[in-house]
């Protein structure tokens, strides 16, 4: 039986999941349409688009049950979102209280959007400050399936906007992003290595000699050893069609070296994302003999079943059915 | 009396003057198109490309003078450009002969194309080497204006593709490329802070922040001090219209804070390119403690008529009259 839909509505993407008692994925559906189709200025416009394309995804699950709860998490709730969702700041725990959420009305009923995590920049000026959405969902259905010990824990997400995150005692205590996934699309796509490389066939040595420069002490820095790409082409030492693996290594290798030091920990490493992405940051973090576990990509949906009981949108039935991951 | 017809051909834009005695700058023209409109993969329609390129923004000067000899340098000599011309590679003199250059034969006559220099890869394979083309001649047109001392001279060529090259009793010795200002454009045409920043307002105060930031020791890394910028824009830290000069310092600061340990010296650093870049690295590498000089950009007309006397494609007069300066 249904008990809430459920939905990771990000940038370039959306997931919308059916969920049943305990979390149980009882139907899952993707579109390729995120955030950027709905951009506009103007609000009624913008809140129209918004409304469409929900009901595009899940209207027929809930014309079909009407009182289901419907919970959201990601850039939907950002500034250019269907609505501003608020932010926690570090250090936070993640039992997300019902007036935590921001409930928006629709012609079918309301989505509950899920608060945001912020780091506040440093009172000096020093540091800025830092924003993930979407992922604090995922981070609540990876501790929720790996429930934490007693050392920090330190969770890397890798995706367009990498996040880097300490969890200890069950509160999120700090985290970076970086743009390594951003970077990676436009130095392919629009850079001067566009016209260098060809369609990439999979070459798991470019991959390792890119992540072998990219990490090399000293360093001549990441805007440097990109270029390096369209040196070795030139010289015939790298294949047009192996340039993209070579610089997914230099980009992943100076994340790795610069987020490392700060987020290294005698405790557990866990990767969650797409699978390729993981398998490429656990290579990077062995060559700096650092080991790491990878968890299923689908943490958000059990982020989102997680959130809806503790903020009471859905009560977890007295006998639980286990949760079953999907892949 | 025209002598010459100099071009500088690269990836975004032409120039092209004529030239009189001693390299007295006759006339100048720009174009707006460089090597990407000419693209395609058919040989006969590229070279056509090339020749009407060529037409429009000099044939004039050809038609009015049909023996001026004519002399390009830039990415018009690059794979894809209207014909491979060679390298020559570091240490160098820059002393270009006569066959070094690459004879291009259309309706009108022969265009004679600067070679490129190269860096050779590491025999171990542990750094890629690195190319210019254009750039080269850049130097040739500044050692002339500066002569160079006993000491090394480094030159440095901000633009979209930075070079840093050190040069030693008149040879270049080596040189390193940044992809400074195309990560400067991707990042705020194509990505996430495409969607934070708004129209620049120059904000000198912005720029110096990013310049502190993108120094910091030990570094966060660029890939998440760029985020860092969508993070003050969302705490009200910085201004939208304020982004594009903060991450012009925080690339710029990246770039100097990893090849300035390599290129630094006892010895003189001169900047050459757009005023408002080599006031931005002059700043820069004053938070290093580097003093810097900045030359006029019009460098490569004056390299190319040097390129021209060496060649043999002209004569010197035997009483010179003194090179003018434009801006």
């Amino acid at each position: 039986m249904p008990r809430l839909i459920a939905l990771d509505w990000g940038t370039s993407s959306q997931r919308a999941w059916l969920l049943g008692e305990g979390g149980l994925v009882l139907a899952v559906r993707r579109r390729a349409v995120g955030l950027l189709g709905a951009v506009g200025d103007d609000p009624t416009s913008r809140t129209r688009h918004y409304e469409a394309a929900f009901d595009e995804i899940c209207g027929d699950w809930l014309a079909a049950d009407p009182d289901l709860p419907a919970i959201a998490c990601g850039m939907v709730g950002s500034s250019r979102g269907w609505r501003e969702a608020s932010y926690l700041t570090v250090p936070t725990d993640l039992a997300i209280r019902a007036t935590d959420l921001t409930a928006v009305s629709h012609p079918r009923g309301v989505v509950h959007l899920v608060p945001g995590v912020r780091v506040a920049p440093a009172a000096d000026g020093t540091v800025p400050g830092d924003v993930m959405r979407g992922e604090e969902t995922q981070i609540i259905g990876i501790l929720g399936l790996h429930p934490p010990t007693e050392c920090p824990l330190i969770i890397v997400l890798p995706g367009t906007h990498s996040k880097w995150t300490r969890v200890e005692n069950n509160e999120i205590v700090s985290f970076a992003t970086s743009l390594a996934g951003e970077m990676y699309g436009l130095t392919l796509e629009h850079g001067i290595l566009s016209r260098t490389a060809t369609a990439g066939v999979r070459n798991d040595a470019a991959f390792e000699r890119g992540l072998a420069i990219g990490g090399s002490v000293p360093s001549r820095g990441l805007l440097t050893e990109l270029f390096g790409a369209r040196a070795l082409v030139l010289d015939g030492l790298l294949d047009p069609a192996s340039v993209p693996d070579y610089v997914s290594g230099v980009i992943i290798a100076d994340e790795v070296r610069h987020l490392l030091p700060e987020y290294s920990t005698e405790g557990r490493i866990l990767l969650c994302g797409n699978a390729d992405l993981c398998r490429r940051y656990a290579i990077a973090l062995h060559v700096h003999g650092v080991g790491t576990e990878t968890v299923a990509e689908e943490a958000a949906a059990q982020g989102l079943w997680q959130v809806a009981i503790t903020a009471g949108l859905v009560r977890s039935a007295p006998h639980t059915t286990p949760v079953k991951e999907i892949r």
